[in-house]
């Protein structure tokens, strides 16, 4: 069975082919999205290229094209970024957890959709998806990166992440069947640091009709789109910052310096997690501000001058103002310049349940969300 | 299917059915063998119990009957006993992990063998052979208890723990296939301690030849022994401690009353184990001398007036002298007046890596292991 025999059987003509071009422009779009998290690109685009270069094929196709009772997984991986680029995968992960997970389940697995927008989570997925012959799904789990397994808009619309099956690079496969979706972050983020880190997973199986009532739908489409007009504006020289602004909306809340970085270190105390906050003081417009922001492998809050900006699920993007690239929380060094973009999260991030999955408090924050559009609002005011 | 049905499919004609007296028997002479750990017999009996009286056979063959390709499994629980006793199973926990380890390895179970010897894992797979109409085997993979899902005889000699699913009351359910059985520890453990404390377990699938290989043979009738004659004694008002030595073999090291138990305390740092150490005041023929008497789950170091008398994994067994009933590490108290026996491992715990495996270094004691019999030569020297 190949993509092309389950999208003639679903009767779907109106599908994309992935090329290289279209993985490096998907791969920089969702980086940009991941709102410094998400992993090395590099690691996720080789993967996803090797994939093509062996002649698969890699097809995306719109979520209402995927019939409601098909079966679709994610695929990704679980743990600090960091260790990721120390520690790179085989290659293999994720075909072991497919191939316990379909044999756990007891039936195939007919589609993949990328559980995040990020440097790795979104192309492995797609080569996933090319290399065991499934189509890839136009959506995902977030319209962002976020670090825990239950952080998804799949779980905040009733999808659980069980059973989910968590792999390492030598072969070692848990899976973790619990209904209870934080039991569940918390047995593969413990079977992760066990690995050395980081896991490779696939898990929330779902039908096509969850997947479309659940997922951020379109969210691949959006990340080539960004990648491709940044790409297209560092070749003209003109303004990244403004592209990805004119497309996504949001906000330019912030450029400057990095100044300070305050990292934890140490496994017990980070549980796996890059934790951390930076501070910056601006530049051009915003020269005499200062800007602090926090991180849990993703940015979470931003505040200028003491005042709240933004909170988790709003998006914080930070990228390198000449080229567009997105700063990443694992590699942030001293001394790098970038734009504080704020984008609005999708509406299924911003429900009641969402904001308690994973708004401010959740993250141990003492105050309530409030959506960064009106927050941006009463700086302006 | 059913037990008689398998039986007959295998041609054995020789078993033995396991009625409630037999339970009662098995029950307490695995708790003595349990060496202070292995949890309440009043919860493994009570769910054996209700199998039987549910009109259920639990019947038990010889490991040589069990042909060569049939495929057997553990059943049992994995924690601290302490929360066993605050947090009784429902009785479908196990059931949970048969269903799912068949799902997941394609195939039946068609045995199933105690995992070790205790109050709880002895009588518990015997319940779950019987509810599942499968033989048990007259045999387990300690010949005693011990903590760590890798401390077994089958592993020692090759069997690997994978696949092993873990439940808990709620159903949530997690497979652990690492080849790796340390590994399978940490995680499983992990997963125990994310469920509360204790985690129901099946795993260890092996066939009819690697457990007849690897297995410590005939350990349930050699308990089921002891366990009559304790309770003949008793009705006799003999000496309990008598019989024991008598029928086990092994050494009265020394009788006394406890007079301190220093325990630690927290998840965190006990990671989900009883741990701690305990000082006898000598009575009797010790009167003036003084034990003391380490513990993790199990007991498993004695000193008496600072020179070591018994070491893992050779067994330490601290009985009530007037009832012969066994003295548990998650129950100890202060005034307990105890027995101290010491019994000789069985040999296919004694090898090289068995030592390796649940020998004094690896349970951070910096002394090698020296057989009990050495040991207590040397006292007598």
């Amino acid at each position: 069975m190949g993509t092309r025999e389950i999208l003639g059987r679903w009767g779907v003509k109106d599908f994309r082919v992935i090329d290289r071009r279209a993985l490096e422009e998907i791969t920089l779009g969702a980086s940009i999205l991941a709102t410094g998290g998400g992993g090395d690109p590099e690691i996720g685009l080789l993967w996803a290229v090797n994939v093509v270069e062996q002649g698969k094929e890699i097809l995306m196709i719109d979520p209402e094209a995927m019939p409601d009772d098909a079966l679709a997984t994610i695929a990704g991986c679980l743990g600090a970024a960091l260790v990721l680029t120390e520690k790179p995968p085989n290659g293999q992960e994720l075909f072991w957890c497919y191939d316990r997970l379909r044999r756990y389940m007891g039936r195939p697995i007919e589609a993949v959709v990328p559980p995040e927008a990020g440097g790795v989570n979104t192309p492995v997925p797609m080569a996933v998806a090319g290399a065991t012959g499934v189509p890839v799904i136009d959506a995902d789990g977030m319209g962002r990166a976020f670090p825990e397994l239950q952080m998804t808009s799949f779980y905040v619309h009733g999808v659980s992440p069980a059973p989910t099956a968590a792999a390492d690079e030598k072969g070692n496969v848990t899976i973790c069947d619990a209904a209870d979706a934080l039991l569940a972050e918390r047995i593969i983020r413990n079977a992760a640091m066990a690995y050395g880190g980081i896991s490779w997973i696939a898990g929330y199986p779902m039908t096509g009709r969850q997947l479309k009532d659940t997922a951020v739908l379109h969210s691949i489409s959006m990340a080539w789109d960004l990648g491709r007009r940044v790409f297209a504006a560092r070749k003209r020289h003109s303004d990244p910052v403004a592209e990805v602004l004119e497309l996504a909306g949001g906000y330019h809340a912030f450029e400057g310096k990095i100044v300070d970085i305050d990292r934890e270190f140490g496994a017990e105390k980070t549980k796996g997690f890059s934790l951390g906050r930076i501070t910056m003081e601006g530049i051009d417009a915003f020269k005499g501000r200062t800007a602090r922001i926090d991180f849990q492998n993703e940015w979470l809050t931003v505040e200028v001058d003491g005042e709240i900006r933004c909170t988790p699920p709003d998006l914080i993007c930070i990228l390198d103002p000449a080229t567009g690239e997105p700063i990443r929380t694992d590699i942030v060094r001293y001394g790098y310049r970038g734009a504080v973009l704020l984008l609005p999260a999708h509406e299924r991030m911003r429900t009641p349940k969402g904001i308690a999955t994973f708004g401010p408090r959740y993250f141990g924050y003492d105050r309530d969300y409030i959506p960064v559009e009106q927050l941006m609002e009463a700086a302006r005011g």
